[in-house]
C-alpha cells in the first residue's frame, strides 16, 4: 500500500507575537512524516496560517502538541484582528492529496476532532465534507458572530458543538475541524483597465453567476499596471480544470476585444491539476504521473519510509 | 545546500538470464539515496537498461557493486544480441536532474570512470559531455565494430581507452561512461495514413533537416490505427521546449490539412519540461516549481535526509 498523503492547513488566532508563533510552529519541525511547507503570520488579521503535508498520524500528533501551546498562550478575550475567528485554534482542514480518498479524510477529521476535545477541552464543530449537519458545511455559519457571540449562544441547541459540552473554552473558544478538497487560488489578468469587463467576466465564469460550478471569483483593478484581474478560487480542480477556466475567460473576453495578458497560480497547487491542463493543451495521450521523475521518486521514497 | 540529484541509466549486455539480471539489479535496491525507478530486459537486444535516480555517492557505490556482478557473470565472447555493445557494462550515462550542473556531472563521470577501472579492470571510454576527445562525444564512434572489432583495434592509438591499458578485458570488454542531458522521447500522432506527410514533417522539425537544433526525429506508420507518427528524441528540452515542437508540427501539418490527433511522452520526463510547456499555453506568470506540492515535498524530504 502506498503512503497516504494529506495536506493540513491549521489557522491560529495569533499573528503578532513572534515567540508565540514560533512556539506554535515548533511541533511541526523535525518530525518524520510531517513536513512544514510554509507558515505565514498576518499582523492585521492577527492570524497564523500553517501549511503541512505528510501522513495522517504524525500530522495529528503534531497538531495536538501545537494546539496545547496555542491553548496556553492565546486568550480570545484579549484578541483583536481583521479576520473572523471563534477559537485560538480557529480552523483545521484536512485535505486528501495522494493515496487517500475524501471519505478517509472525513473519518480522520472526525476522529481527530474527538481526540482534540479530549486533550484540549476545546469544543469542536465539524465543517465542509466532515459536517454532521448540512448547514454546518459552511464555515461562515459556524463562525457567525465570532467568539464574542458564540460564547453566549453556544448554549442554544442550534449552536451546540458537535463534540464537547455546550460551553465555550473560556480563553481558547471553539475549533472548527473538517475535510475539504484542495483549493487553488488562480488569477487571470486582462489587457484592459475597464473594471466593468473584469467584473462581467468574473460573473460569467463563477458558480453564483451560473458559470462553472466549482469556481468562485471577483473582478479587481490592478491599478499600477493599468490592468484588471479575474481573481478566483477553484474549489474542485478535478471537476473544473484550470484550462477550462482560462479558455472560458478567453472566450468571454473576446466580446470586448480584450486579451488575456497572463495568469497566476497563487500559493500551492497539486501536480495533478497542472498535468491535467497540460494534457489538454498538448493533446497528451496515455500519460501517467509516474512518468514524471520527481513524482516517481516521491512514490519510491514513500515506500522506503514504510519499511 | 540542497541535495544534488542525478539520473543514471546503466546498460548491461544481459537480457535473457533472469537470475543474472536480478543479481545485477540487487545492489540498487534498499540503498538510501539510490532509487531504482525501473529496469527493463530485452531478449532480442539481449540487454538490460536500469533507471536510477538519487545522489551521486550512493549511486556510484551501487554501480561498482553491480558492475562487479556483471563482470563475473557476463562473457562477451559468448554474447549475441540485436543491440550494439562493447562491454558487459556497456554504457553508463550520468544525467543532472536537480541542484547539480552539467559540469559537476562531467567531473562525477570522469572520477567514477577512474574508480571503475581500478575496481573492475575494465578499460573506459568517456563520451558525450565527458568526452576527452571531441570525436568521442558520439557513442557510435566509440562502439564502432562492437566488442569483436574493438578487441583487435584497441591497441591502435586512435582507439586507446581514456582510462586503462590499451587492451580489452577478456570477458567484460570495455565500458563507455559519460554525462549527458536528459533525453525525452516524444511522439506526435497525425490524422493521416500518408507516410510521406509524417516523413516530410519529421524532416522539417529535426536538426538534420534544418529544424530545431536539439530534435532528432523520423516519420513512422501506425498501420493498425491508420495514422502516422513523428517519433522524436528531444536531446535538450531546456532549449527545445515541447510546446515549440508541437506547435511547429501543427504549423507544418497545416500544409496538408492534417490535424494532430494526440501526442505521447514515452518513458520518463522531468517536471521542469512539463511546467515550461504549461506556462506557455496557460500564459502562467511568475510560477515557481516549489508551488507544486509534490516538488516542495521532495525538496523538504531531501533536506531532512541531509541532517
Amino acid at each position: 500500500m502506498k503512503t497516504p498523503l494529506i495536506e493540513c492547513v491549521p489557522n491560529y488566532s495569533e499573528g503578532r507575537r513572534p515567540e508565540v508563533i514560533e512556539a506554535i510552529v515548533e511541533p511541526f519541525r523535525h518530525r518524520p512524516g510531517c513536513v512544514l511547507l510554509d507558515y505565514r503570520a498576518d499582523k492585521d488579521h492577527n492570524r497564523l496560517v500553517v501549511s503541512l503535508v505528510g501522513e495522517p498520524e504524525p500530522i495529528s500528533e503534531a497538531l495536538i502538541e501545537s494546539s496545547r501551546v496555542a491553548v496556553t498562550k492565546i486568550n480570545l478575550e484579549h484578541h483583536q484582528g481583521g479576520h473572523p475567528r471563534i477559537g485560538a485554534i480557529d480552523v483545521i482542514p484536512f485535505i486528501p492529496l495522494r493515496n487517500m480518498a475524501m471519505k478517509d479524510c472525513v473519518v480522520l477529521a472526525r476522529q481527530f476532532g474527538m481526540r482534540f476535545y479530549e486533550e484540549t477541552g476545546v469544543p469542536v464543530y465539524f465543517y465542509e465534507e466532515a459536517a454532521l449537519k448540512s448547514e454546518r458545511r459552511a464555515l461562515e455559519v459556524i463562525r457567525k458572530g465570532q467568539f464574542e457571540v458564540l460564547k453566549l449562544e453556544i448554549t442554544r441547541q442550534d449552536r451546540h458543538p458537535d463534540v464537547g459540552e455546550p460551553k465555550i473554552h473560556p480563553t481558547a473558544g471553539a475549533t472548527v475541524i473538517g475535510a475539504r478538497k484542495f483549493l487553488i487560488a488562480f488569477n487571470v489578468n486582462l489587457g484592459t483597465s475597464d473594471l466593468k469587463v473584469a467584473k462581467e467576466i468574473a460573473k460569467a465564469v463563477r458558480s453564483s453567476g451560473g458559470g462553472l460550478c466549482y469556481v468562485k471569483g471577483i473582478g479587481l483593478a490592478l491599478q499600477d499596471r493599468g490592468l484588471t484581474q479575474v481573481s478566483m478560487n477553484i474549489v474542485d480542480y478535478e471537476k473544473n480544470a484550470l484550462y477550462r477556466v482560462v479558455e472560458l475567460i478567453r472566450m468571454e473576453a473576446k466580446r470586448w476585444g480584450v486579451p488575456i495578458v497572463e495568469t497566476e497560480v497563487y500559493g500551492m497547487i497539486p501536480a495533478a491539476a497542472l498535468l491535467d491542463s497540460l494534457a489538454y493543451y498538448m493533446q497528451l495521450s496515455g500519460f501517467e504521473p509516474k512518468q514524471v521523475i520527481e513524482l516517481a521518486l516521491l512514490d519510491q521514497l514513500g515506500k522506503e519510509e514504510q519499511k
